[in-house]
């Protein structure tokens, strides 16, 4: 015995969402049997427009709904700078932190070997030849995560960009704010310490 | 600044759905714009049709698309046995051990004070009505979950049910199959004290 198709439908359809597995996604169906009309319809309806009508900026790979995307219209914004992050998740992060008012170039995700991630899978092609184009720009910034694949990512950009005269930084990264150096690891200790500054 | 306005109604959308939290919605909503056309508009149709197809049987309270239900409908099932479960999906696990072929009735929760559920926001007047009409019915199988909450419903639906004369039963509490009796709580080694039997 099955449970009726439709059921067993939207089963199906949570469990390719990430992280969710049968269990849970028949709860979820069940939930969503149980959930009013009116926001089962616009949960249909969020999915189909956030298919429809989100694509990545042709110039810096951010979603976006207009083309370019906003802050690549944004001629207000500072021109010099540019950020290099691995997701359009870490350009939020950035504009939540309401201190950077410059560019942005998102990598849709790193180099990995073990993924068979190559920099022709990446989003460097139109970052160099915005580089190019786009010579206002003094500085990258690497933002990519403090990971391996993330590290090996910024170390090959760095040799791409900087035969181009232009600044290229990469994060600090140390302690966390607030945080306990009792529970730091030792990478981060050890970048902590390399990093640390004259007070 | 915020996300473009349909990932940020997909977010919402998402964050409806229980367990799911605001970073783990935001990681569904961007894996959804990566996902193929084809398997956000087959999600969006299970989601429509689940909601509108699929109802209770106004019978045993399962869940079905016909009216009663494929197992209601069955007249080749014994029609002397009724087993009552909390939700639709305790129907399907005792349908899967495939050694069942009685009826079932399904409650949609269990008395509980502190969520304020009572005897009228569940399934019991049907389940009191179709004991007192089908008159083949011998033995009523409560199943409603070894919780606290569940065993209290059983005593309630128990006291209910036995001045009809029929034949009230409980599931047997035990050691799980398989288990270790070295990780067995307390409340499950003293039932399955209680419950033992001659070998």
């Amino acid at each position: 015995m099955q449970y009726p198709e439709p059921i067993e439908k939207l089963i199906e359809s949570y469990m390719r969402l990430p992280g969710i597995g049968n269990k849970n996604a028949t709860r979820l169906a069940f939930y969503t049997v149980d959930m009013d009309e009116e926001d089962v319809t616009k949960f249909a309806k969020a999915l189909i427009s956030a298919k429809r009508d989100l694509h990545y900026c042709q110039i810096c790979g951010n979603i976006t709904e207009d083309e370019p995307c906003e802050i690549c219209q944004d001629q207000t914004r500072d021109q010099h700078q540019l950020i290099v992050v691995e997701q359009p998740k870490d350009v939020m992060a950035f504009e939540k932190m309401n201190e950077y008012h410059g560019l942005y170039h998102v990598l849709h995700g790193v180099l990995s070997p073990t993924d068979g991630t190559t920099p022709d899978d990446l989003n460097i092609a139109s970052l160099l030849k915005r580089l190019q184009e786009h010579e206002e720009i003094t500085e990258v910034i690497l933002a990519t995560n403090a990971t391996t694949e993330g590290e090996a990512t910024a170390m090959y950009l760095s040799r791409l960009i900087k035969p181009a005269q232009i600044k290229v930084t990469r994060l600090a990264h140390g302690l966390a704010v607030g945080s306990d150096i009792e529970y730091a690891d030792e990478m981060t200790l050890a970048r902590a310490m390399q990093g640390r500054q004259e007070m």
